[in-house]
């Protein structure tokens, strides 16, 4: 599949190096054409791994993931061009951190809202699907890097979105019933405020590579 | 021990039986004192168990628990009273929760502050300790009724105040090592922020009596 990463931070570059092993076509996109880590990451990347404008990289893709920072999220889209993002599948995977006020972060979009909300109001044509948002990178595509089996969330308005994403999440290494579908897009609130607790539990889990299991 | 629990709800009522099963002398404390729930569970529960007002069961006890719905928890503590409370650990097992726009409920207090720390500013001498207000009553007081062992979570300012309520927490059925120390009172923001996850995950988990294992 021809697939649009936006956003060339950690977490864009190993997603779209999973996506590049998984024999995807993937072209990352940021603000500029010239981006050094982008080049860099697709001549590492080799086969049909690309780099370009967030326009680019949307305007090739079947579907895109969002891995940009949160509080850029809709500018990034913007400059991606709501036309291009039409009738797509778009993986929201940002959190709305807000670092202005030291560590750890806050979110700057409270309880009665989500990023991924204001990104599929912002862009209805887009199929938005959140997920992802609740693990570190390493833990996204590599979820059997843990001790134990644990969950991913999606949610959206979108059921053969959420579908195709559910797909992507197992090539990823995720057991089909690890995947959680949450309801509609307003459950992206419960997965994006989950990460004030996913900070405090850093302490506990020694770092940032843990998940966590839904029991009951 | 003598226990004040602050709440004659599913989880005040809950959380005494637990306590009065476990030989505490407990006294359930609502706004008045002929409050015909919690006189009922005092007779049903028998030996040293009792009801009163809010002030009578902080006076009389050792160790609280606020079980009061978080909309109502600062003026029911005013009405326990900050000299009943001085000294005295105090376990906040409320959610901020606000039904005003209907259901799921939203949080009353954003990510930038919580109960938790709204309590502990409001009441300096009490020795706060957030802690199970992310599993419903049930899994609280029987956390072996899951099918495999999770997390429960505690924090606040006072260490000695953390290990009394981590050996209740035991006496609770709680593994030693499934209680996580998130930290200092700021963390109940994630301890309560994770609510809006854990009104999503019913639906999947097929009801409330459910919770999350930290995998690393």
């Amino acid at each position: 599949m021809k697939i649009g990463v936006l956003g060339t931070g950690t977490v864009g570059l190993t997603i779209a190096t999973k996506l590049a092993e998984l024999r995807h076509e993937v072209t990352v996109g940021s603000r500029s054409a010239d981006n050094e880590d982008a080049a860099k990451w697709a001549g590492e990347a080799g086969g049909d791994a690309s780099s370009g404008t967030f326009a680019d990289a949307a305007g090739r893709a079947e579907l895109v993931f969002n891995c940009t920072s949160g509080s850029h999220s809709l500018e990034a889209l913007e400059m991606a061009s709501a036309e291009n993002l039409d009738g797509k599948v778009l993986v929201d995977v940002a959190n709305p951190l807000d670092f202005s006020r030291g560590m750890p972060p806050t979110l700057s979009i409270c309880n009665d809202g989500s990023l991924g909300e204001r990104i599929q109001a912002a862009f209805p044509g887009a199929r938005v699907v959140k997920s992802l948002n609740t693990v570190n990178a390493a833990v996204m595509t590599d979820p059997e890097s843990l001790s134990e089996p644990t969950n991913i969330f999606v949610c959206g308005n979108d059921g053969p979105a959420k579908e195709q994403v559910r797909e992507l999440l197992e090539d990823f290494g995720w057991e089909a019933e690890a995947v959680l579908d949450l309801g509609d897009i307003t459950a992206a609130r419960g997965q994006e405020l989950y990460v004030a607790l996913w900070l405090r539990l850093m302490g506990p889990a020694g770092g940032a590579s843990f998940n966590i299991h839904v029991v009951h």
